[in-house]
């Protein structure tokens, strides 16, 4: 079949709007048509060519949300007319790491997802004269119909609207998943979230729902108080007003540091300053942020010798099939807010627009509705 | 009354042996008489001058085991005649960090112990002058007599042999402590120990402890195997055979990284070569080792996102007053040994002979017997 993308034809350049080429599912593979997507800055980051792992021409888009068209041949926990959140993370619920409680990382299917691959090693999209593009985190969706496997697709209820829940494909469930599930934040606890984008709004939502009694936010952009409020912010610094040093300030304000620290910046800068403003003795720091290639994080290992933990999460810890259609219930239940945080929504022709959006720091997260 | 001890006269010279003034205890103070003493790196690193926070002259020594002789005003704990370890992370259980089940970092008296104080903020000690002498890790067991604070001594069983468990004071529990109160390590984990002294060997023993499946030691010195083995080591591996990374051979070695690794070197280079070499997923690390002052450890931020956790311990998690008679049981009911490990003994006269021995690398600990 043929169907309308965004192809991400070279790094640096912005994506074109191009009938392309889709062969339908092989087995354990279904056909889906993405209704809604997200524009996140992963996608931005591969785009731009610092990815060290983007290739070319590839159809970019990880956070959709839409139905089964087609299912291939063994499928059997999705058929034609199911809703799906598509995972970049897959659940496999048989591979070594998705039996181990601790990791969220599925491995079954990585080799050939890192390298643009359905599993089987092939692609099953191309341009019309038959060049192959490349599959990216093994979603595409910024094209309106894409094949993913049975393992990569979260089954959802009906009644949820695609243009809000696409952002749980990605920025929702990170930004909640990295306090429930990484964290495991108990109530009471007090946090410093840094970087009030749209990954730092949803730890701060996290947070409120974990019982926080002290949620700061921190961010050079004076403009990011209102919503991060709205979000359950209880306390705000711009460190750019701070005299003196950052560290030292975070840990007065919070009585010895935070129980919880988590950078959604990207900095590695700002990833030490979050480490070294968790408390002493029990402070953990969770990295989300994606850091710019070869770029290291540093600190005295004294910092983590009296007590604090540094770590990182991946899709917030979530296992996607099972966590995502939960959270797309706390959504319909009102339990989290999803609305305010879509600030844009476009057309696919219009989707780099939404980048541009993105870059002037104008959007929370841009939708593109096809 | 006046005591005999080792005194530290001034940073990089050897001690000096002589009488010292010594004020009995004040209240919530016990005076004990120490029968053994371990010599430990730790006291070496402040002696040379390395350590930014050494303070001289004073009393060095923190790993000791003896009697108490006179207890001051309001100690109701212990009483003449108990015996006891000397504790330098002290085990209040009344302050935010005691009240907290993540830390063992009691910082009831942290302020005058870190100047070299009793809390009342003056010292025991003093030179027969009257030069004031500092204390040094709040026990100074370098002195045949020493005043400690109440909540800074466990009471121990009175038939174990003080020259045996004064290493409970600092290097079992260290490292068992590492593996049993920070790692929590599960039955059939697979570990990774770099540094077989004598904080890894007892690191090594605390795992085999765990039920781990697999104990991999890390050394430049084959000298160190035979004794490794005997504590419980499963694999050598000896980095300066390794041809290509040392990371890859070890994540090979162990099935794709170890469950835990525990850098017992303070070789900061060692310490990120640990994080890396722990499992993807899951694995953490712990940094037991006392890094030179200033360096820093460093990696890239992809290690912690992709599920490793980056850790520290100080004096094994362990809580002393409660966890350090349980280990004493330990070892005599033959849980744990120590006997082997404590390799050289000698008199107070010659405890700097005990420090060349340790400079050449022909002790695991050195031991003066009062």
């Amino acid at each position: 079949m043929r169907t309308r993308a965004a192809v991400a034809v070279e790094s640096g350049s912005p994506m074109e709007i191009m009938e392309v080429n889709l062969e339908g599912p092989k087995a354990g593979e279904v056909l889906v048509e993405i209704k809604a997507t997200g524009l996140c800055h992963t996608d931005d980051f591969t785009l731009s060519g610092a990815d060290p792992e983007g290739a070319f021409p590839s159809i970019l888009g990880h956070e959709g949300a839409g139905v089964v068209v087609e299912v291939g041949a063994g499928v059997t926990s999705l058929e034609v007319g199911d809703h799906v959140i598509p995972l970049y993370t897959p659940e496999c619920r048989e591979c070594d790491y998705c039996l181990n409680p601790k990791t969220n990382l599925c491995q079954k299917i990585r080799t050939t997802q890192g390298a643009g691959l359905m599993p089987d090693g092939t692609s099953r999209f191309s341009m019309l004269d038959g060049t192959p593009i490349l599959h990216y985190m093994g979603c595409s969706t910024f094209s309106n119909y894409t094949v993913l496997p049975e393992i990569a697709l979260a089954k959802v209820r009906k009644d949820a609207p695609f243009d809000k829940i696409c952002y749980i494909g990605c920025g929702v469930t990170t930004g909640i998943g990295a306090v429930i599930n990484t964290a495991k934040a108990e109530i009471g606890n007090r946090s410093i979230v840094f970087g009030l984008g749209g990954i730092g709004l949803n730890v701060i939502q996290g947070l409120r729902l974990s019982g926080a009694d002290q949620i700061v936010g921190v961010d050079l952009n004076p403009g990011k108080v209102e919503m991060a409020t709205r979000f359950g912010m209880t306390d705000f610094v711009n460190p750019s007003e701070v005299e003196g040093d950052l560290v030292a300030h975070l840990v007065e304000l919070t009585g010895g540091g935070a129980d919880y620290t988590f950078d959604a910046t990207g900095n590695v800068g700002v990833m030490r300053t979050a480490l070294e403003a968790a408390h002493k003795g029990w402070g953990e720091s969770i990295i989300i942020g994606v850091a710019p290639a070869g770029a290291e994080i540093s600190t005295r290992p004294f910092q983590l010798v009296t007590g604090r933990s540094w770590r990182g999460t991946a899709f917030g810890g979530a296992r996607g099939r099972t966590d995502v259609p939960k959270i797309v219930d706390w959504y319909m239940n009102g339990k989290i807010e999803i609305d305010p945080m879509i600030t844009h929504t476009m057309p696919l022709e219009d989707i780099n627009k939404g980048f541009e959006l993105m870059h002037k720091g104008e959007s929370i997260r841009s939708v593109v509705l096809y």
